[in-house]
């Protein structure tokens, strides 16, 4: 995927301007609908079970995050969920500190049983306990998992017929299609502030909401997010900088750097 | 409404610190809090039913935010506007995303018809959906309203014997005494970023605590949020140092800027 | 306590990354989160009570905030207190607005009654409240209190047999060893933004994970948080450009700059 056809895709967000619909955590919740709102797409947050269902009635993508949750919020995601699938919208789920408890491990099951999921993202410690396999999450840190992410990815990607986002120093997106593609894109500041892990699954479903190849999209919405991060912290003095100047990238991206920039390849 | 009224009214609420009290919405509470703060004054967030009764009773105005409303929050603004009422404070309503689905549209007549809400704050299709008239809203988004924005606000001034303020390139101010003020200030990279109508709400708030003539309150408010806003686009490279910078030109606003730059205007 | 052994402690700090689990309020959640790693360690904020036990399972400190308090989230942060006092890591807590409603001293007092605190963390009137003299809190705001804050944070800590900090332009910490800390860091900038005592019991939360006399952790946090916050005020226009020089200038603290920097005495 070159530079153009990301950056088109980016230019659909801007002008279709999706409504990205957020259940999501306590924690980053701001800086979720900001990056969304950045983008330029949509961003509304809503969560009470009175109301999901006729909010993603009006929207072209759902964001779920389990950063804080609760059995209550779960329920009001797996409502949300079951909307978006009826109206064909892809539903993002971003498995924050899944391996960590017991109960971030057993309702991302409950999730996946009852909503099909179209994008999967998480770190790669956290992709891996949804995978089944051996993996260790330090709060929602990845400390270690056995065995390659790629593989993992992969397999996964197969086994939910959905797309699998890894992200870390490289993303790896896996396609239902098999085709798998690496970002190079970011910078290490990106990972001294908290927020960027749950950032990244909004944009995505910025992105989702206007390409209907998810993995395509994930892939385009990740070296745009990167390249930002990159472009900050060339002016940043460190994370307070850093993030206000990440801000001020997304919003001034166009082809040219996009074009310039972009670092994503193929398996 | 000239700029050394509105100076004056910014001393005040800098020198008598009034406490606001909120019960708002997640997404943009850091921000509601911090504003209010920088503009001078004292902000508390407080929403447990247990509570908020008792510290209404120490605050000098209550702020109502349904950003991310369920029920039992709902149930809280109405007892802490009842006390408010009682104890003659001025109760702020901004109601995001009315319109967006029934439970929003609903649960804001519920607090109306509760409550006495001294300001009523949206955006114009918002406040058209409170107002009764054909209104679109996508999640918090403006999408279009039947009618004139400025009348629309003064037939509910009207009716319900309150301030309505509408936010947008020109804010509107109609007062429960058929006096209506346009406020000219403001800088398209305010509407870029998630945040500014929820803080506006707030700084409304901190005037009102300090101004019996909540449309003069409200315009002078938006007037020196507007011209803050101005002042930081100047020095902004995209929405991240504007925020930043936005914070700076609202704690360093004075009486010479604010004379040079505000733009009220009655109608 | 000089700038080489609180450099020292920061070092550990970096190296070890502890776990700081946090049941806190949603006003200044993010900002907790984002100092705790911006120190290097790593933080995570989980409150349900059918997690909040095994988060506790992995974490090296836990931090309770009952900024917006709810009898419910009360009975999860006692659950998470017992659960680490059987683990044996540090308690902290932070009595946000104690005194302000019957509420927040109440439930401060059951926190206190069932699980052993190591560090109390207020400003001079909550701590005030805390020991029961008198004082009077507006919201979240200091406004007075009887006595000297030094006698009241050394006969409490005696009465407790913990850490008590006073925070304000002079923090004072007061050991169950009888030893008093002053700490002289600090700028009137981080006054003026929501937050910085909130961020300030994460930061000592961090320290207390890696020092077992926390009387000694805290003032080395404090002593760190304050002096970056010195340093980012030389470069502020306001407090929006001060949050993100802030962050900024705690990432590169170096042992050069905490010993040419650091107040720490004695009383």
């Amino acid at each position: 995927m070159d530079g153009k056809e990301i950056a088109g895709m980016l230019s659909r967000v801007r002008e279709k301007k999706p409504l990205v619909h957020h259940l999501t955590n306590w924690v980053t919740i701001y800086d979720c609908a900001n990056v969304t709102r950045v983008f330029g797409a949509l961003p509304v947050m809503a969560h009470a079970r009175e109301e999901v269902e006729e909010m993603v009635g009006i929207a072209q993508a759902l964001v779920l995050n389990i950063g804080t949750l609760t059995p209550e919020f779960v329920d009001s995601m797996i409502k949300a969920g079951k909307a978006a699938n009826k109206k064909k919208i892809p539903v993002i789920l971003d498995v924050v500190g899944a391996g960590a408890t017991g109960l971030r491990t057993n309702k991302t099951k409950q999730i996946l049983e009852n909503v099909r999921v179209d994008v999967i993202k998480g770190n790669s410690a956290e992709i891996g306990v949804v995978a089944g396999v051996e993996a260790e999450v330090k709060g929602v840190e990845a400390i270690s998992v056995k065995g390659e992410p790629k593989e993992i990815a992969a397999s996964l990607a197969k086994k939910m017929n959905s797309t699998v986002v890894i992200t870390g120093k490289q993303d790896i997106i896996a396609g239902a299609d098999k085709i798998i593609f690496f970002v190079d894109n970011g910078h290490e500041l990106m990972g001294k502030i908290v927020g960027t892990g749950c950032m990244a699954a909004s944009v995505i479903g910025a992105f989702c909401a206007v390409e209907k190849n998810h993995a395509k999209a994930s892939a385009a919405a990740l070296s745009c997010y990167g390249m930002s991060g990159e472009l900050a912290a060339k002016q940043s003095n460190g994370p307070g900088s850093f993030k206000a100047n990440f801000f001020d990238e997304i919003y001034n991206l166009d082809e040219e750097k996009i074009t310039g920039l972009a670092r994503v390849s193929r398996a």
